[in-house]
């Protein structure tokens, strides 16, 4: 240990992980840097948001994924700047970290786009702890709700969602369920029959990217649930307790979720290279610009379609790929091998909308809604999150949980409280 | 609904849970008011503390087990007063409670007897808050030294205990489990075999109200784990990283869990009535002197055996025993039945000191060490805590956890980090 090159990954989301694992029996030592001791399966947050899952159902401690590694290091940590001339990275208490390779996968963070009090008041869902604060703010709104009905003509039971993305539409359609089963039986003093969600999405439709006929399935499946969709609406202002919409309307809710964009990580902007949208550019391979040594992945990175021209979206199949394209690339060239461009496989999208419902763009222009749809969802999860004995014990309890309506135990431990 | 006698339930630990359970089939209108939206397994959170189980493992909802009831409410606020006179209970953000029947079951609060700092730097374990706290605390100041391993001279890797009773003796054997097992394999860059646990105990032995065989046992079995023991050593002052003991001896450490008191909660101090040792003194059939229709249970009451004139122990055991005669003390009432004193039933106490060692003391003068202690802890809870399928669930898991030396995910969800 000493000699081997030294691999530093910034990041341990779908593309860091990714990387890391293509390293295992590679001749490296490899540094892992991540502000979370866990990654987090970023497209179930919707579930920790809603209680159907547990927030560790879905963290996966980093130290445990590189007990396999030959040398291997993790460090809790911020990352506050690279060097890409130096060659080093500086992280939070820590001494500057050298590199031989560096595998950029910081993600992105929320993008609030200006809009007035978001920042502060609105729950976005990119994180885990997003997801926990979004839960405790339901769970706890619910409580004073009960304790105190006059809430209810302050919007206490309106719960809005900005963003008719996936995002916006998984957790409008799971909170909509989340209103319509137990907690009914939990809160048997409470009306909530009067509880409403609404979703705003500023464009003409929901879930953009997908094609027509899916859009139309998808905000008639959030409407079957209660939902009410609001296409062409913006919203210009939050507070704690109130929506400002573009329309000078004003609406009383004191839940607003924020599904409606990203931005890169802000950190790249210290790279001194010209970023692209925010986001990092690279080479086909996804190395840097005159730094062969140096790799970006997922949120963080723009790649380039070839066929297409256009940017690969920033999903978390493509973050995967990505960081198993840069982690078997580093491992090759140590064997002497060339460098060959990253080639993403589509192997479809999909989103969900509530228990029984989904809707699916497969390759070759093939479409699916529906149960058979969100059937299709449920295996391609548990597919994915699988991959050890761990993993599929959780999968079987969250099929459990799904396929038979029954929710985690809502209960909120406040550690602040003492 | 409305007519029915109304019973209020103040606390919802072991003895607010058994009352409230005895009156499902009563012809009453059941209020339960609690601080936390759930009930802890109390005598479990040292392995909530060293991650053996996750705390909604432990953590029961109150709505749920209320399901099954006629007509009820549960209001998540803290209490601030009672008014015996006027029959009514003053209620954090709500209007006066009144009650045809009142339960306090209030529980008790962690008491430092006036240690300086304690209460800002010790870490108590009395709930599931306090569990989780510790476990935080633990696992991020692992991640703060393996980053910078001079942290380690200034006492990171010192875990100190105070209090030689069952707290005491389970987290520190609990502790010393988690730092020799998996923990080694995820901080391969960490000197764990530095890592030490002291625990300090004022008295002269070990488990005080255990027989002198046993406690002997426990000494020997903590020390087989390296925990050192320090009989006769008293704490007198904390800082976040020091310790300071009666002899005048300062001993660095980041860490020091409070196991050494407890003190009935301070509302009942409100009630006007002559308080025996802070506690709430009860007639036979644990109803208050001149007040046939209050009652108390638990920690926050003192029950004297009638054989030995001497107070029972603030055991859970004793709680919940203690709460279902309450609670089937009320429903007789209502059909008519009359008072009969509280007899508690010894069915044993028991505690562990790491996997596989254990100590028992049982009725008739049996007791037990070692191996088989252990097993009779295991089964016990797993009948104490089983009753519903999903507290079956939990236990298989929990239980394959103990077994297999598996942990719960070593994860830290800080949601306080934006």
């Amino acid at each position: 240990m000493g000699n081997e090159p030294h691999v530093v990954i910034l990041g341990a989301g779908f593309a860091g992980v990714a990387a890391m694992k293509m390293l295992r029996k590679a001749p490296v030592r490899v540094t892992v840097i991540n502000k979370n001791d866990y990654q987090a399966f970023q497209p179930l947050l919707y579930q920790v948001a809603t209680d159907v899952l547990s927030a560790n159902e879905i963290g996966f401690p980093v130290r445990q994924m590189l007990h396999g590694h030959r040398a291997w290091a993790f460090h809790q940590a911020a990352v506050t700047g690279i060097d890409l001339g130096k060659r080093q990275v500086t992280v939070e208490g820590m001494e500057p970290i050298s590199y031989d390779y560096l595998v950029i996968a910081l993600g992105a963070v929320v993008n609030y786009f200006g809009t007035k009090g978001a920042a502060e008041h609105a729950f976005p869902l990119y994180t885990l702890a997003d997801a926990e604060r979004l839960k405790t703010h339901v769970l706890e709104g619910l409580e004073a709700v009960d304790k105190n009905p006059a809430l209810i003509d302050d919007g206490a039971l309106r719960f809005c969602v900005v963003g008719g993305g996936p995002t916006g539409v998984e957790i409008a359609g799971a909170m909509a369920e989340l209103l319509d089963t137990e907690l009914k039986q939990d809160y048997p003093n409470l009306p909530l029959d009067k509880a409403e969600i609404h979703l705003y999405e500023a464009g003409p439709q929901l879930l953009g990217p997908f094609k027509p006929g899916l859009r139309d399935y998808a905000k008639r499946a959030l409407e079957n649930l209660g939902v009410r969709v609001h296409l062409g609406v913006g919203v210009v202002a939050v507070e704690s307790n109130r929506v400002h919409l573009k329309s000078g309307e004003m609406i009383k809710a004191h839940t607003l979720v924020w599904g409606a964009g990203l931005q890169a990580n802000p950190l790249v902007s210290s790279l001194g290279i010209d970023l692209v949208k925010g986001r990092v550019p690279v080479n086909p391979d996804l190395s840097l610009k005159d730094h062969p040594e140096v790799f970006a992945a997922g949120d963080v990175a723009i790649v380039t379609e070839p066929k297409t021209s256009r940017p690969l979206p920033q999903l978390g199949s493509v973050a995967k790929q990505a960081g198993e394209h840069v982690g078997r690339t580093i491992a090759g060239l140590l064997r002497g091998k060339g460098r060959i461009p990253f080639r993403y496989r589509d192997r479809g999208t999909m989103a969900t909308i509530g228990r029984g419902a989904a809707v699916a763009e497969l390759p070759a222009g093939f479409t699916l809604t529906g149960p058979i749809a969100w059937m299709g969802w449920l295996l391609v999860h548990l597919v994915l999150l699988s991959g050890s004995i761990e993993r599929s014990l959780t999968l079987r309890d969250w099929a459990w949980n799904i396929l038979t309506r029954r929710r985690s135990k809502r209960i909120v431990v406040d550690v602040s409280r003492r």
